[in-house]
């Protein structure tokens, strides 16, 4: 969806324009005035000849020609009718400003349906209801009440949030960050923030792509074109309120264990959609990627005129994970040539606080050259005989240089270095207020860099028995059950590729023994009925059974207690199954998120899931890479590869797993949760085994 | 030791004043003049007759009275002949803002401690060298370098970088934040952190201690005074660079499990310091702990005019885990009564973008007077009709009210809130720039809180045979050796209560198979030698025997396979011992850091410590509820207390295991390292046994 005719429309109908001070028909007439756009406005007010010296229109009507963008800002009950108007003109494109629609209640949102089928059936575009407007510096368009027209800039921003916004704007203006365009989304009954993001991905003025969601309307189609954008531009999100996916009432682990942003975490990371905590985190992250390259990788060189900030630099690189970077030989000798004795020739580099701005720029440009550095962050505190000034401009010199590696600056202070900080700013240096800030900027960098060059997304797809698997649940919807039982949650999996215990049911306990014997021992006894789920809670599993008498003094055991316990349930006998030993339980999960699909879960079975909730999750369907970098993500998976002596177990086996579970919910939307637990795994070459597994399905 | 002769002096020598601008005996003389100094300054330099009106001395001798205090700001190598004029003259207190001592290396050091040892013996206080200086505000004293006088406040800061200091001043006087000393310790070489630690304690004018610091001079002392301290005072404090303790090669668990942050962060846990890890962070913190009454409790309600924003405050509260009050319904039905029918009456209460000042003060007493909330935190974005400066003046009136509930500010924006958030300043309401600081803010106070209020600590000391242990260490020494072999090693176990595992060391198979019998099956059989640490490594741990038979394979097997492995080694039989089975094991141990004593740790045993690294750890000597609390931090405290269905552990005996192993090593300072591992711990009311133990000593 183009929005151009939002950004830069030849002429404007502001309905519901108003003459007097203070309301919102005003200061948007006034903004955009005062703005300088050069395009024609319309005030439409049947009630004014003119406002502000420009003719009012009693109607769109009127006017005599389309107007390629209108503004509405009368009441919520008359929008219906202005929007029917504007069909009948001929509009193409409108900001309902107008607040009263869905977030007020049920009779607001009936309004909003009216509105948006309106557009629909005329082809009109909206954005809002319920919003600030639109702005974009460079056509000097301001159609919002957000306050004055900001600089000229990068940044693309979009907000659920229009009060939000407001001090967005505000706090940009004081601090002359610069945008290309802003959107506030408001209601986005049309326009939603994926149209949005999808345009600021095709303009040209936009580098960055920076908002504030609270929801997405389409979770698929926004992972895919995110995915997409930020091959070529990052987008930085701020993202308030959990789903409330993870706070229903889950059956399997994978439900429980997958928290209400869960769900976001994986999109984002699927995305390569950095993550912003808070306003000032995104500002500072957004004005690095808008106006530094981007580093070849995560080795951190810092220059200092004092110890105490450098150490805290230092400190907080190796706290979030990136690599201080080791300077090369050539590197500290060149610098020992030329800087006083009692410098640090060492990462980091302190040029002393009687440094001037050229032993700066002498130490910047050596750092630079040096090939183990990636990015440089310089430090300076206000002392007797600093240049802040002087020294800024050198940074500015250096930045723009044909090294290409990211420069960021953080001068301590205010007053001192206000001066110092403006020449950084306009020569396009990021500046922070503290190392720590400066560092979590640089962590983002590097974080992208990571995504951005990880290897080609490839899926692999599996031969599998997909008929069998439609048959079963098509049965279980026929039959009007949810949950698939044993037996044929198993047949599921065969038919996916997993191996699963070899046994059979017996409804005596010579049947039992006679199965056993034939399975060989030891074996495991599970109690066989449709209407118990937890079989361990009322003894309904016994394990390791080394002999036929032990086989039948466990099933008599079962058929005598547990149906004192649940006298209502249907005992149809006893499972007797091989038992799985000498591997490692893991578990394999899904839990279907309603807004954004399958989400992959792995984790270690047994007390580790239970305990220490050491389970990843991943958005499916899963690469051959991702599926093990599910394990690698887990706490435990140095257990896997094998401690102390001890053998590790078949990782190749365990990702593989993860596919072919990826591979079966994506192509069976209706099964809705499902883990795999135990899935045994022995050493490398051996078979892995799916001993039990938990499906339930829902009709979509 | 008082410091009152540094911050309110009666006059003060200048050493080194000089005319030139630009150098530092100039600054700091027109530092003193400007901030409107009350005493008498005396400009020491002979080559001048005056300088800035002042009359000027040629020596300290001709002054005719002795200064209160005096600055030295002359080059390093006059300084100790200086100082011997100080001495003479009778001066009590002494500056030394010049550089070029300890930290230029070694010349630098021989210059410091002569300087030194002149003060000690005139019984002179010196705060340097290579320090920033002193200032004072309520007494109009500015002995530095470092910037403007800043206002008056009631924070006192102390730091160990004056380049660091000069920039926060900077940044101070920009945000109108006050303070009531300022103090750069510099090189520290006799005033150190804890002498201004402890000066602000009882400085009356100080409400809260804020610095920086480097390293801490006297681990102990600054453990128990900064405890003491924080008991009515709130210490701040940012921390850079490691102790290097952690990277010492460590022989134990412990010692390798001990990161080089660890000690710091015991050190701030048991003294109640708060710690900051950025500047911003301080002045958010130093703000409200300044300014603010501390909360009762963790409850928090949030006040907006806009969804955005209190969202964005609701997830920092979850995510930093205070809790987010739940109105009472007489509250709410209050706030229902008199606020539109489209605000949040619970919490977040909205009080919609419309909000007029009036509404926020209405909805701020009312919350203010529910009994479920601590703390309120009221968020504000300019919008069209948005008051800031009325809201701001509302909150100041109600924060002066009888409530005693402290309110925190967040008024997004920047120009839009400006005014506003100047009376906010000048009313003492805490104002933040983002809702995320503002909570992290209030997590402080919370922390604070919770430390201020636990239960007296009472350490229990345990009936032992301390001169038991007193003899199998001497003996070490005597012999020169540093580890103490397992025999011993339990023997100090036993002397302090502990019970170990029955056995005893055979010599050949047959012998090894009787002890065996005596003992009962199953019994463990290690082979037995002072020069073989690693046992098991070398296959000289043998577990699980249950009959002769397997006693004496077992035996023979070592001693033909071991001294195939280690030829050298003295081998002097097998120990045989009744296995410890059915308990958990857990591991006990004890690092000695070279600042702080003896870092208690706890953590579950073999592949949970090896792998997950799930360990606590605590400063000796621990009460119960410490030793407890070390418990409770792990990850799998669950475990131990047993999870579904499994019988839990004996949490009270691991305790007082931790507690008698405190004991020990408070009473052996000795003793630099020691694990026990395995601790066998079973159901409650079972004995718990420490079946292994390593202990190395070293003389002090």
């Amino acid at each position: 969806m183009s929005l151009e005719s939002f950004f830069n429309p030849e002429s404007i109908a502001v309905v519901g324009a108003s003459r007097q001070k203070g309301k919102v028909g005003y200061e948007i007439l006034v903004n955009m005035i005062e703005a300088g756009y050069e395009g024609t406005i319309y005030p439409v007010n049947p009630k004014a000849d003119t406002i502000e010296g420009l003719k009012c229109y009693p109607d769109l009507k009127s006017i005599g020609n389309i107007p390629d963008l209108v503004v509405i800002i009368i009441p919520a009950k008359f929008v219906a009718a202005m929007m029917q108007q504007c069909a009948k003109v001929g509009v193409k494109s409108v900001i309902i400003i107008t607040a009263g629609f869905k977030e007020v209640g049920k009779e607001g949102r009936e309004l909003e349906k009216q509105v948006v089928n309106i557009a629909r059936q005329a082809g009109i575009k909206v954005i809002g209801p319920n919003c600030l407007g639109v702005i974009a510096p460079a056509n000097k368009l301001n159609a919002s009440f957000g306050g004055d027209l900001p600089a000229e800039g990068v940044i693309g921003y979009l907000s659920q949030s229009g009060a939000l916004l407001a001090a967005i704007l505000d706090m940009a203006n004081a601090g002359s960050i610069g945008f290309s365009k802003l959107v506030s989304i408001g209601n986005k009954a049309d326009v939603d923030e994926l149209d949005v993001i999808k345009a600021f991905g095709e303009d040209r003025d936009t580098k960055v792509i920076a908002g504030y969601l609270e929801s997405i309307t389409d979770g698929n189609a926004f992972v895919n074109q995110a995915e997409r954008i930020s091959h070529y531009k990052p987008i930085l999100l701020m993202k308030s309120g959990g789903t409330q996916a993870g706070a229903q009432a889950a059956s399997s682990h994978t439900g429980s264990l997958a928290g209400s942003e869960t769900a976001y975490e994986c999109v984002f990371e699927r995305a390569g959609i950095i993550r912003c905590d808070s306003i000032k985190e995104q500002f500072d992250y957004a004005q690095a990627f808008a106006d530094q390259p981007l580093p070849a990788g995560p080795s951190v060189a810092v220059i200092t005129n004092a110890g105490g900030p450098g150490i805290m630099a230092a400190d907080a690189i190796e706290r979030v994970g990136l690599s201080f970077a080791k300077l090369a030989d050539e590197t500290i000798q060149t610098l020992a040539s030329r800087l006083p004795a009692a410098a640090n020739f060492n990462n980091p580099v302190d040029v002393l606080g009687d440094a001037l701005a050229d032993r700066y720029e002498f130490a910047l440009d050596v750092v630079l050259g040096d090939p183990n550095v990636d990015i440089v962050l310089v430090l300076l505190t206000p002392q007797a005989m600093t240049e802040p000034v002087a020294t800024a401009k050198a940074l500015v010199k250096l930045g723009g240089g044909k090294r290409n590696k990211p420069i960021l600056a953080c001068f301590l202070g205010a007053e001192k270095v206000r001066d110092g900080v403006k020449v950084l700013r306009q020569g396009k240096i990021p500046q922070y207020d503290a190392p720590e800030s400066a560092v979590a900027t640089i962590k983002a960098m590097a974080d992208y860099v990571r995504w951005h060059t990880r290897p080609k997304r490839v899926v692999k797809l599996f031969p599998v028995n997909r008929r069998k698997v439609e048959n079963i649940i098509e049965r279980h919807f026929r039959q009007n059950v949810r949950e698939i039982g044993e037996t044929e949650s198993k047949e599921i999996l065969e038919a996916y590729g997993f191996v699963t215990p070899k046994g059979s049911v017996a409804t005596t306990a010579g049947q039992a023994a006679n199965i056993a014997q034939q399975l060989g021992f030891p074996v495991v006894l599970k109690i066989w009925s449709p209407d118990i789920l937890h079989k361990s809670d009322v003894g309904g599993v016994q394990v390791g059974l080394n002999s036929e008498k032990e086989v039948k003094d466990a099933f008599d055991l079962m058929m005598y207690r547990i149906p004192k316990k649940l006298p209502d349930a249907d005992i149809l006998g006893v499972l007797v199954q091989e038992m799985c030993s000498g591997g490692k339980e893991v578990i394999l999960g899904m839990n279907r998120d309603p807004h954004f699909g399958p989400l992959m879960m792995f984790g270690m079975g047994g007390i580790m899931v239970e305990v220490l909730k050491d389970v990843s999750f991943y958005l499916a369907p899963l690469t051959a890479e991702e599926a093990k970098q599910m394990l690698i993500n887990t706490r435990t998976y140095h257990m896997l590869k094998g401690v102390r002596g001890q053998e590790g177990v078949d990782i190749e086996i365990i990702a593989e797993g993860l596919q072919r579970l990826s591979q079966l919910v994506t192509e069976f939307p209706q099964i809705q949760e499902m883990d795999i637990n135990p899935y045994v795994v022995g050493p490398a070459g051996t078979t892995a085994i799916a001993v039990d597994a938990r499906i339930s399905v829902e009709q979509v």
